[in-house]
């Protein structure tokens, strides 16, 4: 974000005389408190300047790139997720493929008959399966699939800079965000892969 | 990059002041042009500064955001992109199976006995294939992959971001990086993919 030359006249008041009113800042700039307003609502939501009650506006310190990298930071798996798509656990390795070409997904979760995460298994896993000479309607997923509890998973307030990571460094496609119940199981409740990461990628640069 | 204390008053002295020389700087911190020249020097790289011989040091008005920015855009292809593996185009899809298992990559390019691209195929692209009701090894890979000119290609020294923008909006996995020669043809000489992209991310959010 660039600042206008009246933004940046208000964040060298405010380093300097701050905490200082509003009231006060728009006297020093001759102008009123209400044209003042925009201006420092953009600067107090970016973060340039922080507001106490009864006590005015003062600088926070920090950078543009601090800020930026705060903002990575608080970019959200809730914000990027997708829709997952979970199939039953007696569904076969031919059904899963199907799952997958009709959704056009990479990664598919497994449910148990309470809707329950029970495994995952990626266009890899069904890729090596169809290679077999076995007969992938008679193949039940449950054989190929990764199971719990070696399933990497996340959750909505995870930072995609944090799944990135976990992407990289598990060397996996995508995970499913859940959601713990009350018995210490997994409702399915998105999915973020590393098409998600990219868009977020795409986010970043188109932001300012 | 969080500016040191004397780094940030060497930055309000040349926004004041500048065109400034070093000298001058020096003496109004009252340090040496010596110990000065270590901040200088990262104020110039970091683009917070400029300098012109024979008239001194100026303020380049960008902001950290703005610096950061035109950070994003220099990654390029070049510095992210892996090692491409091909396949000649008389290969069978069950070879093509194969290399991407022991290569353990998503997409491969296919070449003309030349080494020149003339296409590409992808794990989607295999799994569909795996899922007919015939002889893979018999079926060859030219049947199935996508064909030039039809493939997204890319250069080294394209934009990371542009090539987030690609994958999404073209909705594939990954695209050759591809040097033309003097007939007009393609050699690749890189693999991009979402994977690429998601090291790229971690990366910005690790530099600082």
């Amino acid at each position: 974000m660039e600042l206008s030359a009246r933004q940046q006249r208000i964040v060298e008041i405010v380093k300097e005389k701050g905490p200082i009113t509003g009231e006060k800042i728009a006297d020093i700039l001759e102008l009123t408190r209400a044209t003042l307003r925009p201006d420092l609502t953009v600067l107090t939501m970016s973060g340039y300047l922080d507001a106490r009650p009864r006590v005015g506006y003062y600088y926070t310190g920090k950078t543009g790139s601090q800020l930026f990298q705060e903002r990575l930071l608080k970019m959200k798996v809730k914000d990027f997720q997708s829709i997952p798509v979970v199939i039953p656990e007696n569904s076969s390795v031919y059904d899963a493929i199907c799952s997958m070409f009709l959704e056009d997904v990479g990664t598919l979760f497994v449910v148990n008959e309470n809707g329950k995460l029970i495994g995952i298994v990626s266009r890899k896993d069904l890729l090596r399966a169809s290679m077999g000479k076995q007969d992938l309607e008679a193949l039940p997923i449950g054989i190929i699939m990764t199971r719990m509890p070696n399933v990497t998973t996340c959750t909505a307030e995870d930072s995609m800079l944090e799944i990135a990571n976990k992407l990289i460094s598990k060397q996996i496609d995508g995970l499913p965000v859940v959601k713990k119940d009350d018995n210490g199981e997994y409702d399915v409740i998105g999915r973020i892969t590393k098409t998600n990461i990219t868009k977020a990628f795409v986010y970043i640069g188109a932001e300012e």
